[in-house]
């Protein structure tokens, strides 16, 4: 096993990238490569006191912009951190690859690179919501805009997979994010994708609210990328009104700075739980391949943990499973 | 001026609506008629020191369950408190109504009684956000699950219109709910309406994404029904997941209850600043009557400031801004 990382990826690359990187294969033995301009990485690595056995560089002399369209991207961009860590899992010298940066770029070269799974005609990007207490999967978030209702029987399929083999859920049981609980309730789109659910034998308990998801009614919440991308950041931006408004009112004067000093070890387990940089980044489920988009602003923990995310799809048979859940019919031809 | 108001809807009813709607009478001097069971509204105001002058009673002998279905309510309703509000503003008895009850019911009565404004195809629902700063108004948030591009060109009209009319915002900008900022990004659907939306003349600031509605980006967020509809419960499940992680941490154990109780006053703006009971609830927007359908769960307080919204719809001419900013020609017939 071998996870490729994009050295050059996301907003604090390479340095956190590179800290991150060594964590994983210091503190959990997770064999990575790093791939990225290879004198930039070896200068990162050089102000290290050591570098743990298992790391090691892979040179890619080109970087894709953050902004970079991903069509443009495929056709100039083959010598990319990004394009020779997902060629290090099509030729099989790594399994999985995390990246911070592009995500487009990222979909785009996994997808036609690697190619998808037999029985699925999109991959699709799964993000992991905090819930009170737990974890809900959500998928899809981003990867495809406009769906066919069949294409959310099979992220069921593949969210199941990645619920149970990957976060360790032992029965998984999904819900279709929809605007009200009964089945009669939705859009047209939702009306169809409800009927092909239930229709399906995976254990789907009906429609689940926005309200839902951080309530861990289900643990796979399914819906279309377009929906799935606003659910995930009206969320975030959410979560960081409500944060920022607690800063505010914590940092107002002297007293409350003094309080909140006080409060801050118990605050603490909050802070966590809502730190994206504890789920790990989005995996691209779908693809032949663990590969896994880790957020812009990751820091070294959070590529710590995106890596071991890939690491336990890996070690979890993801794709095995994945492959076993779908009937082969569903596409399952390679390249987009 | 006069508020029609559903004395029996939601959780809470009719106690709170009662007491809301005395405070709207007392503290503001809007006029109010409780509509629903005249023995059963009489009943709660002789529980009071002082029924102020201004509030009225009007028999309904009929209450619409929460969760009955919009077609058997308009077969079957029409003596119910939702039906005789609506029509109360039908006959110019009310300039408006507000209902805490079944949101369909009112929607459908509204649409189908009370009839659509000149150049609007589809009334909408808006929802006000709370943002770091002030307030931003989503619309549509459940109107219409599914959606031509050309509605939403409306619903940009209409949300501009109470924007500036009812939140007294001087010149207020739009965005349209989309999962990139660059114009090329999003679904089919949200293409076609960048389209529109950049030939409408309007204030249109392009497309936003779901992190920058909380962050007051722009006044005023389109998008579709569903998509809205999910966005405000994702954002309502969020902020509830971040205030029940505090309260969790801040009553941990004797220590933190006691610094809680002391940081409570500076704690006070943020839990004011996301009580939905602030803002009013959520006007229906393109209908010929200031209608507001409240939160299932309105204290007292939201009742008293829904009311306020519709009182402010009345004297901000809202309906003559709305009918003045469309076309006639994009719509306006009577009824659905």
């Amino acid at each position: 096993m071998r996870i490729a990382v994009d050295a050059m990826g996301g907003d604090n690359a390479p340095l956190v990238v590179v800290r991150g990187a060594v964590a994983a294969v210091r503190d959990h033995r997770v064999p990575v490569t790093l791939v990225g301009p290879e004198r930039v990485i070896r200068q990162e690595l050089a102000q290290l006191d050591a570098i743990p056995v298992g790391l090691d560089v892979r040179d890619a002399p080109s970087v894709i912009p953050m902004g970079e369209h991903p069509s443009t991207v495929l056709r100039q961009r083959a010598d990319s951190s990004i394009a020779i860590g997902i060629d290090m899992v099509r030729d099989g010298e790594a399994n999985g690859f995390v990246s911070a940066g592009n995500t487009g770029a990222v979909m785009a070269f996994a997808v036609l690179h690697l190619g998808r799974l037999p029985g699925v005609d999109r991959p699709a990007l799964g993000a992991v919501f905090p819930t009170r207490s737990g974890v809900c999967l959500m998928l899809d978030v981003g990867a495809n805009a406009d769906c066919r209702p069949s294409y959310l029987v099979q992220f069921a399929h593949m969210g199941i997979a990645f619920s149970r083999q990957v976060l360790g859920v032992p029965a998984p049981q999904v819900g279709l994010l929809n605007i009200g609980e009964e089945p009669s309730k939705g859009s047209q789109f939702t009306l169809e994708v409800h009927e092909l659910l239930r229709a399906s034998g995976l254990p789907f308990q009906g429609n689940v609210e926005g309200k839902d998801v951080v309530r861990g009614v289900v643990d796979v919440v399914v819906t279309d990328g377009f929906t799935g991308n606003v659910a995930l950041k009206v969320a975030e931006g959410a979560a960081e009104l409500v944060t920022g408004l607690l800063r505010d009112a914590l940092t107002a004067n002297w007293r409350t700075k003094l309080l909140a000093s006080l409060l801050r070890p118990a605050l603490r387990p909050m802070a966590r739980r809502l730190d994206y940089a504890e789920t790990g980044g989005a995996p691209l489920l779908g693809v032949k391949g663990a590969v896994v988009a880790a957020h812009g602003r990751s820091t070294a923990r959070a590529i710590e943990n995106a890596i071991l995310v890939a690491a336990r799809s890996v070690d979890g048979k993801l794709l095995d499973a994945i492959a076993a859940g779908l009937p082969a019919s569903g596409g399952g031809s390679e390249g987009v």
